[in-house]
């Protein structure tokens, strides 16, 4: 399992590079294997769509069961929110399985709007496809009350456009509506486009799964244009 | 501001080591110098003591004032818990600051323990000097009421050994007692050393600031050594 970071070649670390390779079979979206195509000479390419982790998780452990050495690639950090858990429950200790981590959406997001992880901080995903919607409202709920600077994953889809909606709601029952918010889509990218509004005019941009949502705890700023989560120093 | 990530060379993205080159003075802790001593050649080299963060910031700021290109450096995320926000401060937008992320300890950690990030969780720091002890006991209990996994930066320091202790007490108050505990020293240092154990017996164990300690949710399973928060794909 092997993270490529956010997307770009500059953010992906000499381990990950070095994992990649040593594998005789690299597994993973097109769009990623793409951007390691340089070093693929010589390698079987198993690109798969999106959507298909279970698949895809079953085709990189048979693999590798048959004695292959395989990398499965993935943006950001393969061991959040990412396949390392699907492997490993498919692997069922029958193979080795090493996780190469790599910079998650939530550090490029911040390192794209100033310093807003300073403090405490839940990270949230809000597709549902995999956890029910109950248990979501429950951890937004927490994350508010516990004055946690919330990162949100997957804010946006076709298939549940409403969700950042009342996560906001649920958000805004606890902290003030000018509470800084800051939205990134393609972090580190090349394309890197960063929005910094207030929980009132959050929902008046475009937010999709491109985007990394950042919401301000009660101490969070902006200064000089960016997000600034004071660590607490007297200055 | 540069991230080293977990403190190999191996784990340095090509965009930091880039930042680093092109720095005229470089700052930050001795340690972390020496792992970049190779590139140093010409270039000024503040060293600065452990918990010296606002005179180290200030003393960046006045060298970028004066027009030096400075690179302050640290291990992980430098947006994560790390000098970023502190620079921004004192910097006031009087000049250019960029945050280069790195691997943050709890993507280091997680994938030395497996796969425990899968599903939303909570960062949280331990360390008192900043944050008061009423607004960190909020936060441990709204993780935990929300079913958060939970990651524990600084997690121990001679001044406060007994954070985890009462950390702990309310993490039992919601979870059962053989929920799953990952206690990662040094992770990808090396030296890394990893624990399995559960809330029961986790204080058994070593537990000091270069540890990070991650708390499974009512999901996390430990799966042939190795802890695991299902995603909740149906295998």
């Amino acid at each position: 399992m092997v993270g490529l970071g956010p997307g770009n070649r500059e953010s992906i670390t000499p381990e990950a590079l070095g994992a990649i390779k040593e594998a005789q079979v690299v597994v993973g979206y097109p769009t990623y294997l793409d951007l390691i195509e340089d070093l693929m000479a010589g390698k079987e390419r198993v690109a798969t769509p999106m959507r298909g982790e279970l698949e895809r998780a079953r085709q990189a452990v048979a693999l590798a069961v048959a004695g292959k050495k395989v990398a499965v690639v993935s943006s950001g950090d393969p061991g959040i929110y990412g396949m390392a858990g699907l492997i490993l429950e498919v692997a069922g200790g029958e193979i080795p399985v090493q996780v190469v981590p790599g910079v998650t959406a939530a550090s490029a997001a911040a390192a794209a709007l100033g310093a807003p992880l300073m403090n405490d901080f839940a990270v949230i995903s809000l597709s549902d496809l995999l956890t029910p919607w109950e248990i979501m409202i429950r951890r937004l709920e927490a994350a508010a009350q516990g004055d946690f600077v919330i990162v949100l994953y997957n804010p946006r889809s076709h298939g549940r456009p409403d969700h950042i909606k009342r996560a906001r709601e649920i958000f805004l029952r606890h902290r003030s509506s000018q509470t800084p918010v800051g939205i990134v889509r393609c972090a580190r990218r090349g394309l890197e486009e960063k929005i910094l509004t207030d929980l009132e005019n959050m929902l008046h941009y475009e937010i999709d799964m491109l985007t990394t949502v950042v919401i301000g705890n009660s101490q969070t700023r902006v200064m000089g244009g960016e997000m600034v989560t004071p660590r607490g120093y007297r200055l």
